[in-house]
């Protein structure tokens, strides 16, 4: 692997940074107290941070009495890159030290074309943001991918949808490519860290963020952290088989979840209703040429479309049955709901509820919130951009 | 909670305890060498615990050239007690300071006449193995119980099958009687323990326990930690809805695991085949008067009767395809079957890894092995004891 400019080189100074990322400036005298170390030390910490362009000088403190401290803040020029790779299109966020995005690029890529065209098509965003004036040296980048990841190797595993990335070193070329330590985790890990760092499942210890978007997956948060599987494919629900007699799914089984319910699943059943006529809402898109995708069932379903309706409820009904299957398994407290599908609001929602709630032990669902996401399409980038800041940050 | 003597005060200390828990005497030049603490630093620690009467001296070591070093011991009076409370037996065991057993006891138990009387029980039968001359002062109780249990509080949690528990205080009231550190855990997370410990799952990192008994629960070990769930009820596939249109369960949800598949389920099944004679060597059993379970279907299963065989295939492919969806979610590097019914052996066997390998993704089985418990009936006390050394030893 490449080497890269020394980041912080003890715990003291990785609980320093991220106390700073999570809270802001805050002072010298209570960074002492919250990380209980003496103020010589604390001093002498902060120093060497400077020395290494992580931290800077505040200004002054308001006053706790006596003498006036001084706040400390990360670096405003600390730039952190993050990538959510999806099957058809990518975003790329650029966050300061704080992750706060500066700016942000989205547009459709084929993963399919493999991982040399895709990766630098990525690096030339960045480029294109950089030369905007956004992004100068990176001190960290985290990329979430559609597949499987060894988490350990930094490579795709097996990628059932990414010809081509299997094994391929996504970490070291990207690394090598602008020199920073980089970090690739599964797309659906970095939403549920998203979520769990900034959106509704802020300080949940336990919990499954479920994606509904072409495919179906699962990210699953144990004791505060990711919980990747001995092979890097946890949370793989889109081939739990619901249904013996189900419909052929493209990994060859039948009945898979995915192949009743999701992204691709409701497109066929809801193209199919617009043909045979079942659906007047979808039929009418379809005269009309639209390409009849989940957001025209939601909007159908809007108008009171009985089809529309039904398809929708029809698949929570599904999810909700596999997810009470994973709350009597996993125990989790939070299921936060997101990924495109998650548009289709609050009628999904409440079908998901009601199986869950019906189908669980009442232990495991007596203070069981399902909810949807908070923070939507965003929920990956802000995981990738934690990832990388962890990183660069250091291990507490 | 009572107050207890002290055991170990630092982490070196409890990291000293846990390397002579499970390497056996060391030599105290090793030991430094191992905690990576200085010689003076490890002749201090071990005079402190040899105070608490934790170590002692264990003679000379084999020379390693240079100074003779001297082995350390556990103390050989050291004493845990490890207790497996099942819904109508209890076992119980005595063990030393490296958790090797010196007495056991086992008797039936009904676990329905509620906490006072079954806790009185358990006393009187450590009371009558100290008598005998195996069990002084304990240093540390173990116990496991058929339900949810808030391990923080100590307490069983709304345990189904055991009327009068709901939040009773079993830590609070056996450390009270035996005065020692006492911790209380699901039963089947005693097994997992076990298993991990001193089983078939040595130093593996995420693994599934399933106990098919009367009921069917699994333990869910993750990085090498037993995970139980926000509400202590995690691990609960007894009533996963394999089946929309099966047979109500006693929870009252209809088509559950548990209805379909389990020592309740089969012992129905069997008696159903002995009476309508569709099993010939059931019902030559029922004629003679035979009480017909699990353990008349397994011997009709060797004896070639086909029904036999047929319920047993049956029971696996269930079970088959509720681990299926759990490796899928979970990506564990091994599932180990126990409890009574793994009494059924290679024919079980045969049809859970057919469906696992079957209908999981390849990346999460290609190095899945699916096995037999090795501890068989001992892996709960096994696991009781060593959560109970766990508390006593302290926090590494």
């Amino acid at each position: 692997m490449t080497e890269f400019s020394p980041g912080p080189d003890n715990p003291v100074q990785s609980r320093l940074l991220r106390l700073l990322r999570d809270e802001g400036p805050t002072s010298r005298a209570e960074l002492a107290d919250r990380l209980r170390v003496p103020r010589a030390r604390l001093v002498a910490e902060v120093s060497r941070l400077s020395e290494l362009r992580l931290v800077r000088d505040g200004g002054p403190a308001a006053s706790r009495g006596g003498r006036r401290s001084t706040l400390v803040e990360l670096d405003p020029d600390l730039r952190f890159a993050a990538v959510d790779l999806g099957a058809t299109s990518v975003t790329v966020e650029v966050t300061d030290g704080v992750l706060n995005p500066l700016c942000a690029a989205e547009e459709p890529i084929d993963v399919r074309r493999g991982p040399v065209a895709v990766l630098t098509r990525i690096s030339e965003i960045l480029g294109k943001l950089a030369a905007d004036g956004h992004c100068g040296q990176l001190a960290g980048l985290g990329i979430g991918v559609p597949g499987p990841v060894s988490f350990r190797d930094g490579t795709p595993v097996s990628p059932p949808i990414m010809p081509g990335w299997d094994r391929y070193p996504v970490r070291d070329r990207l690394a090598g490519r602008h020199g920073c330590p980089v970090v690739i985790d599964n797309d659906v890990n970095i939403m549920a860290i998203g979520e769990r760092h900034g959106g509704v499942g802020r300080s949940v210890d336990n919990m499954l963020f479920v994606k509904v978007g072409t495919g179906v997956g699962c990210g699953i948060v144990v004791h505060g952290e990711v919980y990747r599987g001995s092979d890097g494919c946890a949370g793989d629900i889109g081939h739990i088989q619901v249904d013996g007699q189900g419909p052929v799914c493209s990994c060859g089984n039948t009945g898979c979840f995915e192949a009743l319910f999701g992204g691709a699943a409701l497109a066929r059943d809801a193209l199919a209703a617009a043909r045979n006529g079942t659906s007047p809402a979808l039929a009418e898109r379809l005269a009309n040429g639209a390409h009849i995708t989940a957001v025209e069932v939601g909007e159908g379903a809007e108008e009171g479309d009985p089809t529309c309706i039904g398809l929708i409820r029809a698949g929570g009904r599904l999810l909700g049955s596999v997810l009470a299957s994973q709350v009597s398994f996993m125990n989790p407290s939070m299921i936060v709901i997101g990924g495109g599908l998650a548009g289709l609001g609050h009628l999904l929602l409440a079908e998901v509820r009601s199986v869950v709630y019906r189908r669980s032990l009442p232990l495991a669902t007596g203070n069981l919130p399902v909810v949807l996401s908070e923070l939507g399409p965003r929920a990956g980038v802000v995981g990738a951009a934690l990832l990388a800041s962890e990183l660069a940050y250091g291990h507490a």
